[in-house]
């Protein structure tokens, strides 16, 4: 299934795109909202796909509808960094012998094609696609990745808005250049695990102005998805409704020539993961 | 005024401190809940000035009652890392230019006297009693310190349980030692920021297993309080709800002999913020 959250910012209501890819229908008669809670509830979920396999959801007209995240109250966004092994070339990093971790706050989480604010001050504001992964149960000193991936209830596309300087220059951890105001676009959909049978063969695009500028797939990531439900869970718990960011290719601005590409007022920014949806954010000033 | 929760874990109600500082009064006739929200919300904050005053709220049994972390549904935990004079120099830091910050996740929370968990595979658990502040008002590119103080709506006793193998010595980030379950204790109250005239003149102190451990004051911070939230608000929005753990002074086990005293399950941890109460977990193993 792919599972959504449509209409205006604090108000969305739970949504279920059809099979078509086009029909959107309203879940809130089922459920009333999508959320960690939803995602631990196999009862619920089931009444969901009841629902979506009946094909009597009442439909949604979409002319002018906004898609907010696609998943409420998240309780905490853990990252990855530095997950694929051309981006650390790129960047002039090792490769990590074991995953880099950082943390994003909830409340930079925003619809997929809300606006991204370029922070004041700032000057180097990059981009970063990455494939989000959803946890749907409780996962504490998980003993393998096989295991790992049992703990994962959907994906989405992510947009792990960057500050490199404030990230890298400004003394002390990366979370400085990484919680800024709207710098973690989310969705458009929640796609239910079951609809992602290798989430490691999945197309990870970004483009700026048109231009293409990262071109990778899942493959290349240096620790996958059941490894790294394993190695956080090493060191926090994992509830439903907490999200993973499993890093990004090579093609940031950072790992450009000078001067460096990084992102503007007025520039627009689309990505996606393959299967999984396609965003699209104008960027302004704050 | 103090605020509290008490009751079990999940099913904790709203409590008020009298005066006296032992009984407790049930707030849950005024209010359904100590958050971001009834922090932001001047008019309830005056319904339960108004309830404490006139002395008839309902005296809660304490007698067994667990307290809860003083505020429900926060949304992140900023921390600033080596903000006190004494603390940077044991551990042989240099003292930074501007704050360091990383963050914790809010579900790391826990009451002032729950157990603290030694996780798996831990040799370095230590401890760092810190002065917490709650933020009441949104703030975004505050200007001044002054300033800052004004979207303070109380503070609180913080302890920021820390993994120092993992936070320092595994790649990455600070966060990977810091972010484990039950790894922030807050509270026992909630106290408004009119009861605390000012916030540098705190004496800040831990016990373990009844030795004095850290006995500081927050006139050592390097970065006050107004000071604190002016920067974070450069990089990160601050919403009603949000704790800042405004840093440590000296005395943690990573800055003693060898061999240090890092934390083990059986061992008893104190802490108080002078004014803000109490704390005292017993360490168990995860």
């Amino acid at each position: 299934m792919k599972l959504l959250r449509v209409g205006p910012v604090g108000a969305e209501r739970p949504a279920l795109l059809d099979e078509d890819g086009v029909t959107v229908r309203d879940l809130s008669g089922v459920v009333t909202e999508i959320d960690g809670a939803l995602l631990a509830d196999s009862a619920a979920l089931e009444r969901v796909r009841a629902a979506a396999r009946a094909g009597t959801l009442p439909v949604l007209d979409t002319a002018g509808l906004r898609i907010g995240a696609p998943l409420a109250r998240i309780g905490k966004v853990v990252c990855v960094g530095l997950n694929y092994f051309d981006h650390a070339k790129e960047v002039g990093a090792e490769i990590p012998a074991e995953p880099i971790l950082f943390l994003k706050a909830p409340d930079t989480v925003v619809g997929p094609n809300d606006t991204v604010l370029v922070p004041r001050g700032s000057v180097k504001t990059d981009w970063e696609v990455e494939l989000a992964v959803v946890i749907g149960r409780t996962a504490r000193y998980v003993e393998s990745a096989a295991a790992g991936l049992s703990y994962v209830a959907g994906y989405a596309t992510s947009h792990d808005v960057s500050e490199r300087e404030w990230q890298i220059e400004r003394g002390g951890t990366w979370d400085k250049g990484k919680n800024c105001e709207t710098f973690n676009p989310l969705g458009p959909w929640l796609v239910t695990a079951d609809e992602v049978p290798d989430p490691q063969g999945l197309t990870v695009r970004l483009w700026v102005n048109g231009e293409l500028k990262q071109d990778g797939t899942t493959a290349e990531q240096i620790f996958g998805v059941g490894e790294v439900v394993r190695y956080v869970s090493q060191f926090m718990t994992l509830y439903p409704g907490d999200v993973i960011n499993t890093g990004t290719p090579a093609g940031v601005a950072m790992g450009q020539p000078e001067p460096k590409p990084f992102l503007r007022e007025g520039d627009v920014v689309e990505l996606e993961v393959g299967g999984l949806g396609r965003q699209r954010q104008s960027l302004k000033g704050a």
